[in-house]
């Protein structure tokens, strides 16, 4: 039996297509934040065929909080933009099988519950704009602490789409005032990852009244002179797929992202 | 009956809903270019919701000849998002009906063909970024010569999707060398209109062989110290949807626009 790397040491220097093997045979069952710097990290979201006009729709209708980088043919596990080769039912270490919208498992592959009839979306993450803001010298509280970035559930509806519709849900992240225009800027690039903030400094406004109390992942703090900024996030289209209901729907276990061979600054636009 | 708008001085300072409100009532057949200055207009292509998921999903993988605007729900004609109040079947000044891949028929609406099984797909259209490419000083060539752009057919394949494939179409600008880069600048701000181009310099890396024999529209001069720069071209998705033959399919006329309510600002990235 193949060794279990323990470490990111371990994974240093190697390719996306190397780490997703070692993925593939058993090897890495962790979080994937931190692996293959630099190559774009995606969502995976997976729905049958029945639905996914709508879930297409959907994203195209709210492209911030659910960028599309790539859709799979119905039934074809290989990204053949993203990742030539490689098989979304086995190159991620951790999923979660939701049946009628309730969770009811996580598992390491997606051998024993794959169907010709399931279409697999590839989802852009923050991960990739964080990098080029932190190469820009602005820090990023959540990484600086080690801890999940704080999200919010808006009162600000998507656009709804046949079965799909809900709340947008926000990521935070606190920035000093001088960082703001940069983070828009930087941020504005990068349309398939989110792009730029939705919003910027009254939390209000998107109904969130205690940014100590996030819906999902941890608290921040804000320190004085601070500004939150607010990005859509992509946590929204599972959280829609899951109000849908739909029969089945595959997502990747939060943090155990698809790795792709595309180099994050492919995605600028400019 | 209504008096027939007989110029475009006629409909000077007039806001995009009261053209499309002179278009609704039979008082302008002609094409739309140079109307409301400054607002978006839409390539307009209709399908039976049998076709639309795969073609939805060409747009999706072909952003770039394929720049989707607005999706509008199954039977519905109203563009909630670009023109709200608006109807696809009657505003725009004339359309195009297409049988199994055939031209059968050129009308003044739709409203005898129209199906509550029909998508109607507002796609971007070049005319948006050539108004800030003008204001940025840069000639285009087909605008001072008052002719239409030329386009050609390339060696590129678009990716497939489900029944919808063919190849890339293009338009050609020709440019001063000095005003490349800011016209890549420029496009590149406007992903959802074509954005950047796809080529620079070479015609015949994209299968280009003459650039006086275009495949559609009219030849235009390249002066010494001229480079040729191509866009994708809206022709493309019209052009795949024939090779498809579905059913029915429902275009805009040839130069015959959607005038959407969105100003062309809105649609820049950064």
């Amino acid at each position: 039996m193949a060794t279990v790397i323990r470490s990111m040491h371990d994974l240093a220097g190697l390719t996306p297509k190397q780490i997703r093997h070692g993925i593939r045979e058993g090897r890495w069952r962790r979080p994937t934040s931190g692996l293959a710097p630099g190559y774009t990290q995606a969502n995976l979201a997976v729905v049958p065929r029945g639905v996914a006009y709508d879930f297409l729709l959907f994203c195209q209708r709210n492209p911030q909080p659910c960028p599309l980088l790539e859709v799979l043919d119905p039934g074809d596990p290989e990204p053949r933009e993203f990742a030539p080769g490689a098989d979304i039912r086995t190159d991620l270490p951790r999923y979660r099988v939701y049946r009628h919208g309730a969770l009811v498992d996580e598992v390491d592959d997606l051998m024993a519950c794959w169907r010709d009839d399931l279409v697999g979306f590839l989802l852009g993450c923050s991960f990739t704009f964080e990098h080029p803001l932190m190469d820009a010298g602005i820090g990023i509280r959540h990484i600086e602490l080690g801890v999940n970035v704080p999200m919010f559930i808006t009162n600000r509806p998507c656009k709804t789409a046949g079965v799909f519709h809900g709340p947008m849900v926000v990521s935070m992240r606190p920035l000093a005032a001088d960082d703001v225009i940069r983070a828009v800027q930087i941020t504005s690039r990068f349309p398939a990852v989110h792009g730029a903030p939705v919003h910027v400094g009254n939390p209000a406004a998107l109904g969130i009244h205690d940014l100590q109390q996030p819906d999902f992942g941890d608290a921040v703090p804000v320190a004085p002179g601070e500004v939150p900024v607010f990005w859509a996030c992509g946590v929204t289209p599972q959280a829609v797929i899951m109000q849908a209901k739909p029969a089945l729907a595959l997502t990747h276990a939060p943090g155990h992202m698809f790795i792709t061979d595309r180099r994050n600054s492919t995605l600028a636009v400019l």
